[in-house]
C-alpha cells in the first residue's frame, strides 16, 4: 500500500521534471492515484525529452507551462527543426472540470453508462502524450500516450479507467526495427499478464485504421482504453512498465538510422505518408476529438501531433514491387511481428 | 416550362464537356431537374477547367471518369504542378443509392425530418465541387460547390434541395481583390433576390469557421444549404447564375497576381495557412464528412480539396502589425466587403 511521500522525497523526484508539476507540491503528497499518475507522467516526459534531445544533438526542447482557465493545465515540450527530429512534442496535461456534451456523447458511444446531473459530469483527466516526427525517412515516427481518467457520476459513484499505447509509423519497412519495437512492448506487457500483448496489439491495429483509405496508420504497437480491471494498482504498474518502455523501444531505432542516406524520392514518399498521418489524427483520433471538443483546451498542444509538413498528391500509387509498395502491403494487411 | 431536348441539341451541348456525362445521353433528354442539373454541372466543370488551363499556360487537366459500384459515378479533373496552380481539382459527381446511417444522422442533426423504411433512404445527389490552390502566395485559393439532392422517403414523399457556394481563401489581404470577388457574387445573387447575398454571405462566414482556432478559413463569399423555396425552377436559375459567376469572380484576380514576386517567408506563411485549410476540411466540412461516410465513395476525388503541401509549426504567431497579422485580424473578425 503506497503511503504519502514526505516533502523531501517529493522535491527530489520533481527536481528532474521539465517544469514544476501542474498540481502544487503539497497536493501531490497524497498517495491517491491522481497524484501518483501525475508524477509518473511528469517523469515520463522528462525521461523521453532528455533521451530525444541527446539523440538529436542539435536542438533542445522548449518548455511551455500553461494553465487552463476551466481547471488544471499542462506542460508542453517541443523540439522543432533539430538535426534528427523535424518536430517532436511531448505533452503533459492535468485537467479537471465538466465534460463537454460532445465528450459525453463520444464516451457513451463506446459503451459507457454515465449518470449525469443536469447534464453535467465532473471529470479529472491526466496524461502524457507524444508524437515524434524525424527528418530522415528511414527513421519512423512514434506516438505514445498514457492517461488516467476519473468521472464522478450524479449519485457520487466514481468511475475511473486507464488508457494508452505506443505505436510506430515507418515510411519504409524494416522488419528488424519493427520486431525490436514490438518485442520491447511485449516484454513490458508480459510482466503483467500474458493476455495483454496479444489483446492490445490487436486493439492497436483496429484503432489506428484509416477507414477511408483501407490502410493502417502504421505498423502498430499496443493500444488500450477504458481499462478498469484487474485493479487500479495492477493497472498503474502496467502503465508504468509501458511508459518505461518508450525510450528502449524507440531510441535504438533512431540511433541506427539517423545518419542513413536518402533520396529526394524517399523524402517525397515520407511527406505523402505524413499526409495520411494528418488524415488519421484529424478525422479519427479519439484524443484529438476529445481535445477539440473540450472548451478551453490548448489547441497548440493538441495539434502538436501534426507533422511539420505534409503532402497530398492526387492518385499517387507506388508500384507494387517497389519499396513504397512493400510498406503499403503491410499497412493494408497488418502482420504479427512477435510470437 | 422546359421541354425535352432533342438528340442533336443534347449532343452539341455535351460536345464541350470534359468527358461524357455520368448518365447515358438518352437518360438526359428528360426535362426533369436531375437531368438539367447534371448538364449544368458538366458545363460548369468544362468552363472552369478551360479558363484555368488557359490562365496556367503550363499544364492541362487530366480527366478521370469513374463509376461507383453502388450507383452513379463522376468525372474528376485535376491539374497538378502547373505554372500557376499547385493543385486544381474540379470534380463532378452524380451518385445514387441509399444514404449511410452516418449521413442520415448528419442530416437530421441539421433539422431535417426523414421517414426511413427499415432504416433505408434512397437518394440521388449530384454536384460540381472544386478547390484551386495556386503556387503564388499572392493568388488566393478558391473553393466552390453547387449541388442538388433528392431523397425519397418511406411514404413516397420526395424531398429535394439545393446547396452550394463560392468562397475565397487568401494568404495575404488585398482589399480590392476581395471586393471584386464579393461584388461579382452579389451581382449573381441580386438577379434573383435582394435577400440572397446578405443571407448567404453571413451563412458562409458562419460555415467556414474553424472553431478550435477561432478563425474563419478565408474571407468568405456565399454559402447555402437545404434550399427548397421559393421553387425548384427559381433556385435552379439562381444556382446557374452562381455557377456562371465562378470564372469572372476569380480568374481576374489570378491574372492580376500570378506573376507577383514573393519571398520565402511569404511562401512559408502560405504553407501554414494551407495547414488551416486541411484542418477545416478534415474536421468540419460537411461535404468531406458526407463523402467519407458514404460507402463506395471515391476517396481521391473527395480529398482532392487538400493542398499539395501544408505545414504546422508549434505556436507560430505573426506580429500584429505585420502583413500576416493583418489577414489574421480579418479572419478573426469577418468584415462586410460590399453593400
Amino acid at each position: 500500500v503506497p503511503t504519502a511521500l514526505d516533502g523531501k522525497d517529493l522535491e527530489s523526484r520533481c527536481s528532474c521534471f521539465m517544469a514544476p508539476p501542474v498540481t502544487p507540491l503539497e497536493g501531490l503528497r497524497s498517495p491517491d492515484m491522481k497524484s501518483r499518475m501525475e508524477l509518473l507522467i511528469m517523469e515520463t516526459q522528462a525521461e523521453v525529452c532528455r533521451a530525444l534531445a541527446e539523440v538529436d544533438g542539435g536542438a533542445s526542447f522548449i518548455v511551455d507551462r500553461w494553465q487552463r482557465e476551466e481547471g488544471g493545465g499542462g506542460i508542453s515540450c517541443v523540439l522543432q527543426d533539430g538535426k534528427v527530429f523535424e518536430k517532436a512534442g511531448v505533452n503533459v496535461s492535468v485537467v479537471h472540470g465538466f465534460l463537454s456534451e460532445e465528450s459525453i456523447r463520444q464516451m457513451k458511444s463506446r459503451g459507457k453508462s454515465l449518470k449525469t446531473k443536469d447534464g453535467k459530469l465532473p471529470f479529472s483527466a491526466m496524461g502524457v502524450s507524444s508524437v515524434i516526427h524525424p527528418k530522415n525517412p528511414h527513421v519512423p515516427t512514434i506516438h505514445f500516450n498514457y492517461r488516467y481518467f476519473e468521472i464522478e457520476e450524479a449519485d457520487g459513484n466514481k468511475q475511473w479507467w486507464f488508457g494508452g499505447g505506443t505505436d510506430l509509423t515507418p515510411t519504409y519497412l524494416n522488419q528488424e526495427d519493427i520486431v525490436h519495437f514490438h518485442q520491447t512492448l511485449k516484454e513490458a506487457c508480459d510482466q503483467h499478464s500474458p493476455t495483454f500483448y496479444p489483446k492490445f496489439k490487436k486493439w492497436c491495429d483496429d484503432y489506428f485504421f484509416i477507414k477511408h483509405r483501407g490502410e493502417s496508420r502504421g505498423v502498430g504497437g499496443i493500444f488500450f482504453d477504458d481499462l478498469d480491471s484487474p485493479s487500479k494498482e495492477e493497472l498503474f504498474k502496467f502503465v508504468q512498465s509501458c511508459a518505461k518502455a518508450v525510450v528502449p523501444c524507440y531510441v535504438p531505432i533512431v540511433e541506427k538510422h539517423k545518419n542513413d542516406s536518402f533520396t529526394p524520392e524517399e523524402k517525397l514518399w515520407q511527406q505523402l505518408r505524413r499526409g495520411r498521418y494528418v488524415e488519421f489524427n484529424l478525422v479519427y483520433d479519439r484524443g484529438t476529438k476529445f481535445g477539440l471538443a473540450t472548451p478551453g483546451s490548448r489547441i497548440e498542444s493538441i495539434l502538436m501531433s501534426l507533422p511539420l509538413t505534409a503532402r497530398w498528391e492526387y492518385m499517387y500509387t507506388p508500384p507494387a514491387n517497389s519499396k513504397e509498395g512493400e510498406i503499403l502491403k503491410v499497412l493494408r494487411e497488418p502482420k504479427d511481428w512477435v510470437h
